[in-house]
């Protein structure tokens, strides 16, 4: 029966926006909605609203008779439970049995993960990871979020919650990170991460920069990066900085899973050479002698306001 | 056919000796004997007098058509081609097509892979890890070595190399290791990291120790041990700093991978709760609020004498 059902959900769901999307085999965006996460007090609210915007997109593709499953890439999700587990980004705390709740509702296989996990997902699925069986995600945004691929399967682990590389330890006694701990690779690589070095540096020294016509509390990543593409020293020494904490990090990775690629999505790895220079050169000076020149630095092939729905999308299939 | 052997040949390679078991479908070992690995000046003649050690000890269970298969746990052995692939610690230089070369000559099905992972093999089969789809194992010798599984599996990554845990940077800008790197886990956590601890501590403090009857030349972790166990103060601060450092990486290694256990084999492991008590309070220290109190650290539940070998036998099962 659910092959011949052409259509899948993906569902992006984030701590301010909900996107749900219809998908197709070949990875074609049909149809998407979406509804603010944060504009319902219970959850059950959120539930029914997210119901009723998947039945809105099935109807704009022909019936729910189209669709053959359901994908969801949430914070903290689990996917062994389906549930989303204290997440920090949304407005409801605990557990949440999101995947069981719409798996009632809808009455189709649904599958539950994390972004990241999506991403990498839908990276193997339609983007720059297809085909490769060994390949870790890194997602750069607020957070530094990961998926890591293994033999062709997600890692999950024992518990559902494998790949936090966002808080390892990139600097021992380094930032307070959020999650409690210091010298997460977050703190330092993170959209936020990139903001908070550009306030350390202009605040710690005092040669000129375009980043100081700017507030320092108000100092952003994209900030940094329109200053280093006008040839901003200070700024280019941020990205060096960041490039080379990450490269350091991404060459202990390889160490463990020794993947064929390292892929880079969200707004950071949009910064290009200016970041992945510096990360390959710290990746190379880290490797062991034989992986060097070998493992591949890619940014993500997807469109960035596509990619979560995407990934979700690939997770729905799996579902099936 | 291979259904009614009831035996599989496991041979560990080692830089010193090589010693090739018979072992049955329960991990009894049979028989065994051993080859001196460095006696042969050709890679061709080792393989010659394999061949013959292998001969001896299935005929010592009944013959040759009572053997499913052969694995083999070697330095820097490939998973994925058979090969050994430029060997530190053996004699023979560049591409060793072992695998192939065993094949041929005993006409059975061969795998081969590198000596942590034909532990993390064992201790899965027969070991403190069975039943375990998640685990890490980490081996203490005169280097430090991984084997990680995943989902069942063992990570054998793009190329077959995954699973450089000893190489991951555990001091960033530490002391020099052999591959060429600085401050790698293994410069700080092998037995010879330990013995490269007490050396640092007693030309650099004058504080009393046990460890002062020793020319500094020749400690080893085996000294420190004994030591402390007689209430040195400078030896318990050894393995201190030894599990500190050690417990600091594997809260690391449980973001990537989120196992159920870390187990620990090899000589150093013997130290037990020496050891095991700073790693467990360093880990704790640096994991994830979600993992603490549930990542166990245990022993191998294997002899230490027998372990290489039934890794390798494991492997061997599963190249039939």
């Amino acid at each position: 029966m659910s092959n011949c059902r052409p259509y899948v959900l993906g569902i992006d769901m984030g701590g301010t926006n909900t996107v749900i999307g219809i998908v197709d085999t070949l990875g074609k965006v049909a149809t998407t909605t979406a509804i603010k996460t944060r504009d319902y007090v219970e959850f059950e609210d959120f539930v029914d609203a997210l119901v009723k915007a998947c039945r809105r997109v099935m109807n704009d593709v022909g019936g729910e008779h189209l669709v053959a499953g359901i994908g969801i890439g949430a914070p903290n999700a689990n996917y062994y439970s389906g549930n989303i587990e204290n997440a920090a980004n949304l407005p409801w705390k605990g557990v949440l049995p999101l995947g069981e709740m719409l798996n009632r509702a809808l009455e189709l296989p649904v599958a539950v993960t994390n972004d990241a996990n999506a991403a990498a997902i839908g990276e193997m699925t339609y983007g720059a990871a297809r085909g490769m069986r060994d390949f870790i995600m890194i997602t750069l945004g607020t957070g530094v979020g990961s998926g890591i691929v293994v033999n062709g399967q997600l890692v999950y682990g024992s518990d559902g919650f494998a790949g936090e590389l966002g808080h390892t330890c990139a600097v021992r006694g380094g930032r307070k990170c959020g999650c409690g701990k210091s010298g997460c690779l977050e703190t330092y690589c993170s959209a936020t991460g990139v903001a908070r070095t550009a306030v350390e540096m202009l605040t710690t020294r005092d040669d000129a920069s375009l980043l100081r016509q700017i507030d320092t509390a108000e100092i952003t990543s994209k900030d940094v990066f329109e200053a280093a593409l006008k040839g901003d020293a200070l700024a280019k020494e941020i990205f060096d900085f960041t490039g080379r904490i990450m490269g350091q990090a991404f060459a202990d990775f390889v160490a463990f899973s020794a993947p064929e690629a390292i892929v880079l999505f969200g707004g950071l790895a949009q910064a290009g050479e200016l970041l992945l220079e510096p990360i390959r050169e710290a990746m190379e000076a880290n490797m062991l002698p034989y992986w060097k020149g070998k493992v591949k630095l890619i940014p993500s092939a997807l469109k960035s306001s596509e990619s979560a729905v995407l990934g979700a999308a690939a997770l729905g299939w799996k579902a099936v």
